[in-house]
């Protein structure tokens, strides 16, 4: 059994890229269509009910324009917020970027507090606890916002004073015995060397991304969804600003990008 | 002549709480009514059209509600892009925030270098380099971009080395000969001693909220539009999330809110 349609990916922005980037190393055989909604960003300050509709938009851009074969929800706030209402309107399998990164962060605990770190719409969903407590976590879970990481990421400010000086100050008081760290956002993993470099050395430092790519690699194999047809292609669709998007994917996607491989398109507003 | 009525401020935010600042600071004696359209919050990522609806939905909002007789527009997206919209369908005299920011870098120089620190889309919009050299600028205007800026004061980091070494970073590579930056975004007034001590001594540093309080002053005095009435009120209103403008309203406002001092209201939709 094969499948050689694409794997679906979306976010509201560039950094479910990260997200993307994991899902390419891990699955390098696989054809993939990641949808940046560019024109739409941020979700995090948005209601419930327009988040939801945006996900169900990009979710059926990407059914439509690529015949997906799987989706992944590459946005903390739209996996928070949408992933009932994907899972119920969607023909394919969707996988959001909360649970896998709740999942690996109990599998990394021994049993201390579990911190997340997230945008201020993340920590104010509440999305990692809930997770982490209906996976079965008892510990405390404490989240932070860290609402200069993200612009921090997009200025390309990776080393250094500034970003160590940032990051010491939001990992500043946190429980004493946190032995977990969830980087809770997209943007984050570019930040891993400076937040590894300022965590205690026993403490975890766990990463949303690469938990929901091994999680999809998974869910691929058990159905038997994997592709069989040789050289994979990938295409980047964005709704606004191609050349923002060409312009960090080698940060974020570690592979260069011409602003002319993206493609500008419009959702489907149709439900 | 007088006139009772209260001077109406908007913004796509909390930012523009430095501009009423200003206003109320010169004008002690007058009403002040401010709309925050939280809610609908960041405008500079969205389109010329949708920008321009949502100022008049705010401007036709303060009209209705609260019988303004002057309209500050505290918003350097909605002042590019919808001051020639606000000026023809409005019954009283509007104000942008970039003319004023302009005209007082303008005599603050002394023909050098005129530097515009700014969000992306501030810069994007070229607003500052056109009012200049409307206004008969000869010299040079060199815009920055700064996004880390805004998230660094609505985090409340105002002092210390990591908003020393984010500004150092954005005024590295200025031109030689820039004799005036303009604080082209109304948050920026809030790191005012950290651009001041930046600089070298001789560069002047302009507050564009300053620059428009002045303006609006000398407008009521030439219309006679002063208030007359004893006890001036003041009233805070916000489409979104009234707690989060209480609670910035101590740094930008320099006057302590109580959550339950600010008003949650529907912008007036029909045009």
């Amino acid at each position: 059994m094969a499948d050689d349609r694409p794997i679906g990916v979306f976010d509201s922005g560039v950094g479910g890229l990260t997200v993307l980037r994991a899902l390419r190393e891990l699955l390098p055989g696989e054809s993939t269509v990641y949808l940046g909604d560019t024109a739409r960003v941020p979700y995090g300050t948005r209601s419930a009910a327009t988040v939801e509709r945006y996900a169900i938009n990009n979710a059926r851009t990407l059914l439509q324009l690529a015949d997906i074969k799987a989706l992944v929800v590459a946005c903390n706030t739209a996996t928070a917020v949408a992933l009932p209402a994907l899972h119920a309107s969607l023909p394919v399998p969707v996988l959001g970027v909360i649970e896998p990164g709740a999942r690996a962060a109990m599998g990394a605990s021994l049993g201390g507090t579990i911190v997340v770190l997230g945008t201020a719409g993340t920590v104010r969903s509440e999305a990692y606890p809930r997770a982490l407590h209906a996976l079965g976590h008892r510990g405390d879970v404490f989240a932070r916002a860290c609402p200069l990481l993200v612009p921090l990421v997009e200025e390309g400010w990776l080393t250094g004073d500034v970003p160590r000086l940032v990051v010491e100050q939001y990992l500043r008081g946190l429980p004493a015995d946190a032995d977990v760290v969830v980087m809770g956002c997209t943007h984050y993993p570019l930040l891993r060397p400076v937040l590894r470099a300022a965590l205690p050395e026993p403490v975890a430092l766990v990463d949303g991304a690469a938990a929901t790519a091994r999680e999809l690699a998974a869910l691929i194999a058990e159905r038997g969804l994997a592709r069989a047809a040789p050289v994979p292609t990938h295409r980047l669709l964005v709704t606004d600003a191609p050349e923002q998007l060409a312009r960090l994917s080698g940060a974020f996607l570690a592979v260069a990008v011409e602003p002319g491989e993206v493609e500008l398109v419009d959702v489907v507003m149709a439900v």
